[in-house]
Formats: C-alpha cells, sequence, structure tokens
C-alpha cells in the first residue's frame, strides 16, 4: 500500500516537475528499481513544495522551494528521506537528482552500516549534503522501524525536554499584511525575524506592538559593521530578545569574536557551521551552533554535531529547511539536546506529504511512531 | 532459565564472599527483588574475580579483584551489567552495594530513558562511577535486546573495523616466569608493558627477544622528570613502540604539554580522562584518550566521549579493567570507533561468568548476540 502511494504520488511529483527533463528519468528510475528482499533499494522523485506565503529574504523572493522526496526499501519495509534545497547552498533539484543516479544502494544488504554508507557517499562526491541527508534519513527511518523504536529513545533522549519551537515572521510593507503575518505566529512561545533588510527595526517594533513573546534574530550573515552589529545587539537585547543567529558574514570570524564577547545575546553560528569540523573552530567565535540536516548531511552527523557541541559547552539549536514533516520529524528526534528549535519548516507549506512532528503549545512534540516517525498521506493539494 | 541460572551464580557469589556481610544483604536484595511487568527490576552481588597471574603495579600486588554483578529485569528481559573496582580509582564492593541499594530503579517504566536514569544516578550520588557503570551497561543490554540488534549496529559503525587488542605483560624477575608471560602474549598483535617499575627497560628487552610485535607502554603517571620522560620516549620509539599512555601524573598538564611536543610517539591520557568534561582539558596537552566504561559511568558517556574526542582530531583508546566478558563485551561494541583496544581483562581471570567478545588473530571481535553481545554461562571454578 505504502508503495502504491509512492508510486501515485510519484506522478504527481513528474507532472508537476514536467518541464524538466530530470523528471522523466526521476519517474524512470523510481519504477526501474525493483524491490528485492535483503538488499537496499532506492527510489526518489522531485516534489516542488508549495510555501504558504512568499519568503522575503535579504536578496531574494520565492512562493516555492525545489524538494526531492527518496525511499529506500528493504525486507517489506520503507524508510522514507528526504532533500530540500534552499538555493543559497548550492544544491538543486538536477545536482540531487544526479547524485542519488549515481549511488548503488542496491551493493548494501545492511541498512545498519550508517558509517559505512556514509564512507561509500563521500567517495562518491565529497559534497551534496541535502542528497545524502535524504538517504541518511531513509536509513534512520528503516532502522528505527526495523528496531521498533523512534530515534529520540535510541539516543536515550527524554522526550518532555523537546524545546519551544520559533515560528518566522517575515516583514511586509503592508501594514495589514504584516499584523496577518504576526498573527499566525501568535500560538507560538518564540517568534524568529530574519534581519539585514532595511526594515527590521520596523518588524520587531511591529512584532512587540502585538506580542511580549521571545523574539529570536536571524541576520543572515546581514551585519558587516562590528560596531553597528553591537549597536544593534543591545537594541535587541532592550527589546527582549533571545539570540542573534549568524550576524556577520561567516568569514568574519576575528570580528564575530570581538561582537561575542561584548554582545548581551548569545551570538548563534548557523552559515558558519556545517558538520563536526567546523563546530571546533565556531567555538572561538560564537557560543552556539544552529544544527541543519540539510547542512551536514543527515542524521548521524547532526547527532554527532549535537555531542560535540554540548561537550564544548555550546548552545545548540536546531533548525531547518523549507521541508515537508519527513526531514522536519527527522531533526525533531534530536530536539531533546537542544536549547531551541526552529522546527517550522513543514508549516510553512501547503503540499506537505506525511504527518509527523506537531507543535503543541508552542512545544515540538515527537510522534510515538519507530524510525523517523512519519505516516505518509496524500497532500490536499 | 537465566534468571535460576542468575539465582545459582548468585549463591556461588554468596560463598565466594561470605566473609563479608555486604554478601548477605546482597543476596537478600536480589531475591527481595521479584519480577513486575513493565518496572526496571534491579539486582546485583559482590563477584570476586580470581586472577590468573598476579599482577604487579608500581606500588602493589594483587591475586583478586573485586567486582559487583548485576541484572536489570523487564518485561520477562534480562539485562547483565557489572561493575569492577581497581583499588585505585576509589570504589570498593561496599561503596558500590551501597549505592546501588541506594537506588529506586523501580520508578522508572522504560529501560530507554538512559540519559533519565543517568540525571536520576547523579542526583543520587555524584560520583560511584562504576556503579553506574554497572546499571548503565545493564540497560544497554536490555535496550538491545528489546530492539534485536547489538549496539555497534544501533550506533551505525562497522563492525570489520575493530582494531587489534594489546595483551599486557608484567615484569617477573624469574627469567622462566617472565620467558612464560611473554609467550602468552605472542598471539596477539600489540603488547602493552606497564611501567614506572626499576625494570621497565629490562621487560622491554625481553619482549624484544621473543617477539617483534609492536609495544605498547602504559607509564602509569610515573614519570615525573620530563626530561627522563623525554628519553624515554626516545629509547621506546627506537625499539618499537606505539604510544605511552598517561607518562606523567595527570596533575602535571604544562610538564605533558611540553613532553607532547616532543615525544616522537603520541602521549595517551588515562587518569587523567574520567568523561568528556576531561577531554576538553585534555587537548591541550594529549594526542589521545583512553575511554574506560568503569572511569566514564558506562556505555552513553563513552560513546559520547569517542564522537568528542574523534571530533577534535585525537586518538582513541579503548581498555577496561580486570573484569568478566560482560563489561569487556560491552566496551567491545564501541570498539570500531577506536584506533587501539587494550580489552584484555576478561582474559585475565578464570572465573568469567560470561561468553562474549572473541579476539581472533588479536582483533577484537564483536559477536552478533543482540545487546552488549554476552551469554551467561557457568563458570568452571
Amino acid at each position: 500500500m505504502d508503495r502504491r502511494n509512492f508510486l501515485r504520488t510519484s506522478a504527481i511529483g513528474a507532472v508537476m516537475a514536467v518541464a524538466s527533463p530530470i523528471s522523466i528519468s526521476a519517474a524512470g528510475h523510481a519504477t526501474r528499481k525493483t524491490t528485492r528482499s535483503g538488499r537496499l533499494n532506492m527510489s526518489f522523485m522531485p516534489y516542488e513544495l508549495k510555501l504558504n506565503h512568499s519568503f522575503n529574504l535579504a536578496r531574494s523572493q520565492r512562493t516555492t522551494t525545489p524538494d526531492v522526496q527518496l525511499q529506500i526499501e528493504y525486507d517489506g519495509l520503507i524508510g522514507y528521506g528526504e532533500a530540500s534545497m534552499p538555493p543559497y547552498l548550492g544544491e538543486s533539484v538536477e545536482s540531487v537528482m544526479t547524485f542519488l543516479n549515481s549511488l548503488d544502494m542496491t551493493q548494501f544488504a545492511d541498512p545498519f552500516r550508517i558509517d559505512e554508507i556514509h564512507d561509500y557517499m563521500d567517495s562518491v562526491a565529497p559534497e551534496n549534503r541535502a542528497a545524502k541527508a535524504a538517504v541518511d534519513i531513509a536509513l534512520h527511518d528503516l532502522t528505527g522501524k526495523i528496531m521498533g523504536q523512534p530515534w529520540y529513545k535510541i539516543w536515550g533522549l527524554k522526550p518532555s525536554k523537546t524545546p519551544d519551537t520559533s515560528f518566522t515572521v517575515s516583514y511586509d510593507s503592508n501594514p495589514d499584511e504584516q499584523k496577518a503575518k504576526i498573527e499566525e505566529a501568535l500560538p507560538f512561545n518564540i517568534i524568529k525575524v530574519k534581519m539585514g533588510l532595511d526594515h527590521d527595526k520596523e518588524l520587531v517594533d511591529a512584532i512587540r506592538r502585538q506580542s511580549q513573546s521571545p523574539v529570536c534574530v536571524d541576520a543572515n550573515q546581514g551585519w558587516t559593521d562590528k560596531e553597528k552589529a553591537l549597536e544593534m545587539c543591545h537594541w535587541l537585547n532592550e527589546r527582549g530578545c533571545l539570540f542573534v543567529e549568524q550576524p556577520m558574514p561567516k568569514e568574519m570570524l576575528e570580528e564575530t569574536a570581538w561582537l561575542r564577547e561584548r554582545s548581551p545575546l548569545p551570538i548563534i553560528a548557523d552559515e558558519f557551521v556545517r558538520d563536526t569540523a567546523d563546530v571546533r573552530r565556531a567555538v572561538q567565535a560564537y557560543d552556539g551552533i544552529n544544527i541543519k540536516l540539510m547542512k551536514c548531511g543527515g542524521m548521524h552527523e547532526a547527532h554527532r554535531m549535537a555531542v560535540f557541541a554540548r561537550a564544548l559547552g555550546m548552545k545548540v539549536m536546531l533548525g531547518c529547511m523549507t521541508e515537508t514533516s519527513c526531514a522536519v520529524t527527522a531533526a525533531a528526534q534530536l530536539s531533546p539536546m537542544a536549547d531551541w528549535a526552529d522546527l517550522d519548516g513543514n508549516l510553512l507549506i501547503s503540499n506537505d506529504r506525511f504527518d509527523g512532528m506537531k507543535i503543541v503549545d508552542g512545544k515540538v512534540t515527537i510522534p510515538d511512531r519507530p524510525g523517523i516517525g512519519v505516516k505518509l498521506i496524500t497532500p490536499t493539494v
């Protein structure tokens, strides 16, 4: 039944991305690989995510996000995975499909060989983190299902320790639209704003007129003057902000260290840290890190990063891209290790393929299903 | 059947430790707690380990080692654990039994709550690492059995990456005895020597007359003069040594950093590092760390330490105490993450209670049983 559902949705995916020749080969690929017990059978398809609101970033605006949905079948079980590719990370549907098509997963007879499969994927290509994350998430879903347990339990974590999640509010020049966007964030305990535009203070002031919830700030490398950055940190601190994410360009490590020493708010690394190796350098200039599955290549590395950052005494934030409940719920499994979560990616789209992690009273709530904890649904779109 | 076996062996344990009033209460405790489905039922008993050879250390000699055997029953399954207490770590049968008796494990209805149970144990007493390791190992055995998988698989590790293990040879003033002791180590690919006595060079020379296998050196904090320590490192390097473990007292961090900068051999921390917090300080003076379950409090923390040390670019060594195959096999689950293993503790005793990890052609081989991978046997003693 799951297989039938996938193929049916696969057809939707092919229709959606019909302009691209990749979608044809993707659909072909998905049907070519047949189930063979005892081997890993992988299939995947492009799946364009539809945004509820257009997304205003420092330099662009968009209404859809590219995404690839993946599944690995093994011994009658299906593990689900996903690669979401915000354009600024350098991956595209084409690069993900090309990478995944170059993998021969049938050489593996055991989904538990996570280290080995990552070594193999790294030998095929050094980067392609989102594509690798898709495979990694599907493997974790499979192994968790084989073991009959969700990953937060396997990692020994306490489910009630999950943090509040923030909900992102973007600037809107239309006051009524702005008010509506803030309205949508009110059920959450933390509001996130992305800065680096001309209207940063206006946005925070608008939020403060409607809500006294703590605000966390993502500057997206937007501040290049350290004195002005410090001034802004003070201004934000006076308005009940929690922390500032990636205030300055990732290359400005010394200036960020200077800012961190003086800032009343914790400074969190996002673009600066992708994997464990980066965390080691981050400790000299940042108070914490934002872990995202698509940046680091999956749950295995994300867990290592969380262990590493905790051991270094750093704060841990768990983030996501705009993606379905598949990758968001996979990330949520790790959330009891995080101080803050920014797991709203699935709430921003209208064509989710999965039921999974829920936000209850503003708090991340992990479903009790085994694996990554999702269930395939038919999107209403 | 397992339960019957345990009680039978429990009686042996009680007989063995009959001189001590603790063994009576231990046996009483073991029979008092009855199985109740859905709760963690813990029982334990002292179990004195008999050494094949007397053990010559810098300051003492001994023929037995104190040990406590533990089990946790849950839903018809039994998880095995063990605390071994070499006198220099400050724990005794009495302190372990007192600590374990103070725990109320029946408050927990889920063996997967590893973080939570560690928090609870830490709230009862800050230290007692070996006692906590016993509980932690039993929980991992239980959860692994519930999931039907050995822990190396759950951790995503590749079983063929297990390292060679070293076998310890101690000095003997009788040349025939010395020869026999070295003979016993010949099947292993690495020979370990404990230094700090007057006969260090004699011992290495005696080994080199019988074997060209690499030798690793444990100085047990024995060297207090950094210049002499450096000289010794050069001498050992010329004789094919791999590394030196804890050359200087753990308090001499600056001198160890000085030595590390100049030594041709890697300097590994043993007494200096007990847990993750210590690893963070170790990186300034040591090239690697020796992880032992009894020092750090169990498999959960040991795995974190291995992840942390690897992320810091440090070497990882996996050690053990003189203990049964229970704790040794639990440690072996982590061994694919280690550069070197020193997992010979079970080979040094004549009354092992378990079948578990094997050394095949000098290499650690993890059994394919779920959990920590051991099977209870009746010792032939």
